[in-house]
């Protein structure tokens, strides 16, 4: 829903001046699949809060070259930062999860060896995995117009996701809840939440979905003694790849981060004009 | 996230007494899909509310029979009855759009012709494409447990949405709204809802999501002017098969139908036994 113009999450320190020049996979994206031409515009952003819009002044398959037009503040992060911790579940599912996961707004995802993930045979999870798995987050980020690109942990073991989780507040989503509701479990860990928005205030939420066949009732167990609040997601039980950005989608409504956003240009950002 | 029953929705009529008979695409489903034995338990469903245990008795290929063992009452359906407008996107995102938000508890689907709807050379809605539909939210259905099929009706176009849509409390989602949040929205449209669960007092909104490239500015002009009220999904710019069944769940989680369910035997509806 939406038709604005392409954008590109760039590497730090490649923005700041008047011009910009790309190259590699980013130039051959823009000259031959999008076909954009000299005096197209796009937008750039290296997850710093401001985006650069573009003018193209040369276009080729090796290189691509423009000059900034203006810089503008970025869709701020949510100020609720949501950590998903997602167990590991078949690979369009979990993909699906990182996309949609990313457009809703969730701030990192750590992939949890359960105890019923299905591992498919030969379906480690290498160093090329985690590379795919960044450029969809990545796509995502770009496509929602985040100014931010979600962080992507290497995968954990259920008991070691719960240290991490337990660190802080955290929800576990669990079909088999029959008295604690999404909404309960959300307004104990976000009652201390400042009123006013205040990026000094973040807040931290771990929550932690299970794969298709469900936590293990030891994992929720050992969940709930470790101070992890297990909740219900309502009376429809939610496939594992809806659970995690529909859960997100939740808490971000509840912590008042679904507003609109109105685009402003960066006062101090501005790049020197040529 | 469930290790549930299989479940199975059958026509009307064919539920009520201790034995119950299944012929057909079920039968072969049951048999060799499946490859449930004498013995094996399944649950059946027919929308009226109960949903009927059933213990395998027989088991061949071409017929399945069993007996009744208990009847519980269904998973009610949320009180607040959305419908959802969903522009005709391209096909694989229709039927996410479908999947998703069956499970989420949406009750009615509209698909809509928009101005910027995709249309692929060939790609018509003809009834085997409804059928195919239909099917997917009744898979979707038995899958997260709910207690009836949504609806499906044939697709209209937008003049025509809009029309059915604005007869009731309608919300449409605009990426470009930069003043009403969707909470401000559904306050406003669920200022009446009564405090109790009360099946009499049952609401019904309507949602409108536009398709890939977004509605048009006449079709945007034209909701507000027919009454609809266009809302933000927040400061990301969700896909178009990610909006509606987000929306659809933050309308139920303000409308407090997002609670636990505990399963209940039927008190009027028990089966006579042999």
């Amino acid at each position: 829903m939406s038709a604005g113009l392409h954008r590109f999450f760039v590497p730090p320190g490649l923005l700041g001046g008047p011009r910009i020049a790309l190259t590699g996979e980013q130039a051959h994206q823009i000259s031959r699949v999008l076909r954009l031409k000299v005096g197209d515009r796009l937008v750039l952003l290296d997850g710093s809060g401001h985006e650069y819009r573009v003018r193209l002044s040369e276009v080729r398959s090796s290189a691509v070259a423009g000059d900034v037009d203006d810089v503008r503040v970025s869709r701020p992060e949510p100020r609720l930062h949501l950590t998903l911790y997602q167990a590991l579940v078949l690979r369009d599912r979990f993909e699906t999860v990182l996309q949609k996961g990313t457009e809703v707004g969730i701030s990192r995802f750590v992939p949890v060896w359960c105890e019923r993930s299905v591992v498919l045979r030969g379906d480690q999870i290498d160093a090329k995995r985690l590379e795919r798995w960044r450029r969809i987050v990545t796509e995502a980020a770009e496509q929602c117009e985040r100014g931010q690109v979600p962080e992507i942990l290497p995968p954990v073991r259920f008991t070691e996701a719960l240290m991490q989780a337990a660190a802080g507040p955290a929800l576990l989503a669990w079909e088999r809840e029959r008295e604690r509701s999404l909404q309960a479990g959300l307004r104990a860990v976000l009652v201390q939440r400042p009123t006013e928005r205040d990026d000094r205030n973040t807040e931290s939420i771990g929550l932690l979905v299970g794969p298709e066949g469900g936590f293990s009732s030891i994992e929720v167990a050992a969940a709930r003694d470790a101070g992890v609040i297990t909740v219900s997601l309502g009376p429809r039980i939610l496939r594992t790849e809806t659970a995690g950005p529909v859960l997100a989608a939740l808490a971000l409504y509840e912590a008042g981060d679904m507003v609109p956003f109105v685009h402003q240009l960066a006062d101090s950002a501005a790049p020197e004009r040529a």
